[in-house]
């Protein structure tokens, strides 16, 4: 079928390839004129009625363009936002969107830059009619093998970016606890390589995963991890499952520690912990590091 | 090759089975006779040199076969702990048998009930010497596919141990983010079904392994986990893995929240909170739940 | 100096007692009858320009409070919340003031119910003239000694509830810290007695506290605390304190998982551990406990 | 009464002069010259029965001086160990001085530095014949006002350590919250001096405390902690607080998020986090800072 494409980054670039390769006919939009097929939206699409995939950053920018979108599109059209939008925006985007009785839908995306291979998983919310009309994409998209194994059709309007989020609060949670076991094994001298651990682990052991097989990957690269630094940043969805836990009364220790761990990771120096070694140094005098110290 | 294997539990009794297939010649030992092949360690193994593999609970169990094999065993036999002994007791078991010039090796075995059929994950230490003379065995209960994927020889004695001893809290750290996940979608509206979105996280996600599949198995056996109780007990890895963590000072929250959790899924009433609630009612006269109440 | 009080609930009657010892004339109003001074809003304030301290729960009935007020009182009048509203929800308030030039001081109030002799702790946001204006009431209700040391003008508007929502996530975690070191004496048969231990450390020690003191007059009560539920609510700040950290990209596992062991608290049984229990009986045939075992 | 004392350091040192300015008889032993009041152990006492109190570093330190004393001491004396021993290592010290007919009494002593002036908090285990003995040195050392209040005769030999023990994974977890709350007040824009709010908070409020006074001191002497680091040393009782825990199976997230966070100040980058950012790279194409770049 046809589709319109807003973005073609790191994601939309390779999701149009996978769509085309897929035999549906591809019309992407992006600002940077060398990647766009078109020269603006309104010549996203032009067999009605049309359907509209945007891939754009969440926040201000997904924002203009559904704006946008609401402006150039009409009646029976359908806008999927694909992007990494708060759930909480989508029944907003809905609304307006409904103002011109144009459908929407909300696609969280997983998979990262190898979904263009492997296919994406998938998980959408909207209603029954909206995600008929676009299945076609999504079983495109979406690995091969039995539809319900890559896709989700979460519920209504927001279900979909509310279903990726916590599956990002669970990829936090994961990569902390790869990252644990591989700082232990990096710290214990038994260990002869902690890398060939982590390679062991990928066949046959009860955390094997893809994520791990990834972890192996990069230790195998690295060994030490010499080149990398632990700053890491993060992406609004860590922030909002533990945010979205609060307002549901759900406890989320693990997630929340692994949301904590990479605050931790861009700060210089822990004020906290400067509060904690000024406490030692009155009650106990305890010797602190002072800065003039070097 | 022959090997003497003592203990044919779940784990034993399932490795039997598949050294067999593989064509080695398993001499079975448990004290119970429906499934034991001899009625006692000295019939394990009758070709010099022998290699017998120990499948028994770990602490006074394992220890006190260790100690009945260094009787009936001789110079240049080799006995594999492949059960879940700390590491710090492979170092004192492999003293003990070299006073007999007997090798040992520990072996971390991971796959639980599934490893008769995928193979099991092998973490092992010893020196080379002994690990070469077993490696037959240890081929076959690997998972087919490169040796290193799903074999690793981690180091000296105690480092098969401590390996799989940090895979089973990174596996404790796993499945708490997984039941974290599930406990979000769950407790929004939105969702139709966690079950189904554990599904579709099978194939394409970023968050897919062997666990999540497991776990979205089963929930399609009972979608609202109604049969089943959050108490969960621990097994000694997750405790030492903790423990280990605080003598290499190395930080672990996700694993040690997983293991609070476990302790707290044992508990009645938590007396923290009953400590904490308590307090409430002393500063602020907030309301107590007071047993007498019901 | 006279002031206006809205509710008279646990906190707002003993502050009308504490002001009116002060020497200040106060005109209570509050919905109940039995303890208003006056039948209405219109009531509470005679001479101009007047001063209402609004005392009432956050949320709703604050709002409502504030816009009421905003219709009987006129220029130059003065607004103080003193509830536990959200920071975020008084620059709105000050908004809505400001139309008819009202000012509007937010006012953190700490020390529950023994503020009536002791004094309250204060913590409040708004222009030094505002805040001038009312010093004689902030003065009587703060402790006795240094103003330094009860109280603080802790910036613009919004500032003194921010301080106060840190000051309960502070509150939060130290009651978790006495809850754990309880729990841990308790646990432990050596100790005779914990509620002699916590009796002991009132004087001396470095963890001695108010808090601390309360918690062994609990134990001194109820040694066992046999009596009571650790089901505990929370009221607000302990979530809007872990909201605010993430925005503020601050760490704060110590509050946290205070704040979601309150959570648990109210928990019948975990659906994480449910999963984990569930995920368990998959990989490993490890026993469940099944509802219907009771 | 007449009290031998080994250890002239921060604490001991103090001690003794707290102890004479009591009515005791004091004799100090210390291996520096300078402050020792004897050259060797064997001058500490010359009243029979004797009893002297040890005040050394935890471990081998403690360990030899017991040895020694069990040289020099005999019949019906009795040793206190008022260092911070882990309370496992009571027993055998009190099995050891048994044999010599030598009493043991272990004592936690709280207070720091300002114990000298305020007294000491002290947590004791022994027999109660044992105690009675020393009682009048306890009553001495530990601060004015009624007994109970800060002194407590625990339980049998370790109880005393293990309540102290306690009682510093209890302060590892409040200088954690207070650290927390300092963050987050330095992180926010309307507090115009974090410094101001803890001075405030010494009175009236709810988390006052002994520890809290401490830290708007330290911020008054350095309000934004600018000539601080992070970096902070534990000193064992924390750590075995989390390993007593684990033995209990007690949940303590607040006390091990102490731990883990003054493991983590004295990292240069976390392990973990490397591999969380490796992984991050690998599935997402995220960039990573590598060490070549600065």
């Amino acid at each position: 079928m046809q589709l319109g494409l807003v973005g073609l980054g790191k994601m939309g670039f390779n999701m149009r390839d996978r769509l085309r390769k897929g035999g549906h006919e591809v019309i992407g939009y992006d600002p940077r004129p060398e990647v766009s097929d078109v020269p603006d939206l309104a010549g996203l699409a032009r067999t009605a009625p049309r359907a509209v995939w945007v891939m754009v950053p969440s926040g201000d920018i997904t924002n203009e363009t559904i704006v946008g979108l609401s402006e150039v599109l009409s009646e029976g059209d359908l806008v999927i936002d694909g992007g990494n939008s708060r759930y909480t925006e989508d029944q907003p985007h809905a609304a307006l969107l409904a103002e011109k009785k144009i459908g929407f839908i909300d696609a969280g995306v997983s998979g990262g830059i190898w979904g263009l291979t492997e296919g994406y998983g998938l998980m959408v919310g909207g209603s029954d009619e909206d995600v008929e009309k676009v299945m076609p994409i999504f079983d495109t998209l979406r690995p091969a093998g039995p539809r319900e194994d890559g896709f989700v059709h979460a519920g209504p309007v927001g279900a979909g970016h509310f279903a990726k989020m916590v599956h990002n609060g669970v990829e936090y949670a994961m990569m902390t606890a790869y990252g644990e076991g591989y700082e232990m094994l990096a710290a214990e001298d038994l260990i002869k390589s902690p890398q060939e651990v982590y390679q062991a682990w990928t066949n046959g052991t009860v955390v094997r995963s893809w994520l791990q097989t990834l972890l192996a990957k990069a230790l195998k690269e690295d060994p030490q991890l010499a080149e990398i630094r632990g700053y890491t940043d993060d992406s609004g969805e860590g922030r909002w499952t533990v945010e979205e836990a609060i307002r549901l009364r759900v406890p989320v220790p693990a997630i929340a520690a692994s949301l904590f761990a990479r605050f931790l990771s861009r700060q210089d120096d822990s004020p906290t912990m400067k509060a904690v070694a000024a406490l030692r140094n009155q009650f106990g005098g305890h010797a602190v590091k002072r800065i003039s110290e070097g």
